[in-house]
């Protein structure tokens, strides 16, 4: 059971987040024995995905092109900047198919603890992008999590700074919620922002 | 977001066990951001794995030789054989360092409902394989399970009836556990089975 390519496989599958030693050996002898056919086109979307993908140069998103489709497409409002920390956060903001502005991805927070600093999260380059004359306000929708509202903070100071509108978006009780069952801070800010 | 080759890697991961649309997702984001060389690693062994590992053809497990560096070992016992459901069975039982025979590996176990019958299981194989002359005790370490345990009862029939010994894996109170917190069926076992 000592294999070479056996404990190879097992441990590259260990690259993945969230995956130790047992679920990587679970993972190895599920493709070997019931899915030879997808551990092929796994294979082949890693290698194709790494070759290809690389990062919009105007909005840091994953993209195969210079400039992705989100930055070129027309019919977008030039006006507006919405600043995610992740492709996924982005990727969820354009699921609800309210926002038809242009983004910004961060790629990270600030987290200074793990060296995460402003050069990480391309705050120059946000810097650059709104200053095209176009932007006229800045949506800042990181995490409402410690480090997403501490990287919203700086970013806003940064932004204001230079006079542009910066909003933040709204914090309150989610749709479909109970009171009973919702967290102290979230409704303290219902309060505040009631409208 | 719809890019296809990034739609597609994240659709290839969820050929993975326990892995949905979220998972796949996350784990895609994090290889192409933080972890691409891990990911071509993964495809290199993906696709050495399903290329070179096929079945050893005395037990069944995964192997890259026709005969696995198990059943060829010297120095095993070759009057005693294991019967586990899987090479990872396998794998803990050899961590142990307390079986020195040889084995059969099931790459299953029998489930009718799912259409797993004695054929799918190698069960001729196994007949074959305990009619060399050489073996003398087949030990069951199927798992404990329903499916487990049916598997066993009926392999011990057909073994027994060409007058093979059979043996069982001991059932009883795992080590280190405290009896008021061990399921009745196992107390019950562990009586029945007292030495």
């Amino acid at each position: 059971m000592a294999d070479p390519v056996l404990d190879g496989l097992i441990d590259a599958l260990r690259c993945l987040p969230g995956v130790g030693q047992k679920s990587a050996q679970r993972m190895a002898f599920h493709l070997l024995q019931h899915d030879r056919s997808g551990a092929i086109r796994l294979a082949h979307s890693l290698q194709q995905a790494v070759e290809q993908i690389g990062h919009c140069e105007r909005c840091h998103t994953f993209s195969r092109q210079a400039i992705c489709d989100v930055c070129l497409d027309p019919d977008r409002d030039p006006h507006l900047l919405c600043v995610v920390e992740t492709p996924a956060d982005q990727a969820a903001l354009e699921r609800t198919g309210s926002y038809r502005g242009r983004y910004f991805v961060l790629m990270g927070h600030l987290s200074p603890l793990d060296g995460v600093g402003a050069k990480d999260i391309g705050m120059s380059a946000l810097l650059n992008r709104v200053a095209d004359g176009q932007i006229e306000e800045v949506i800042l929708a990181t995490n409402f999590t410690a480090e997403g509202e501490a990287t919203a903070h700086i970013l806003s100071e940064q932004l204001k700074a230079r006079g542009i509108k910066v909003t933040r978006l709204a914090r309150g009780v989610p749709v479909g919620s109970e009171l009973e069952y919702v967290d102290l801070g979230t409704i303290a800010h219902a309060f505040m922002d009631r409208r």
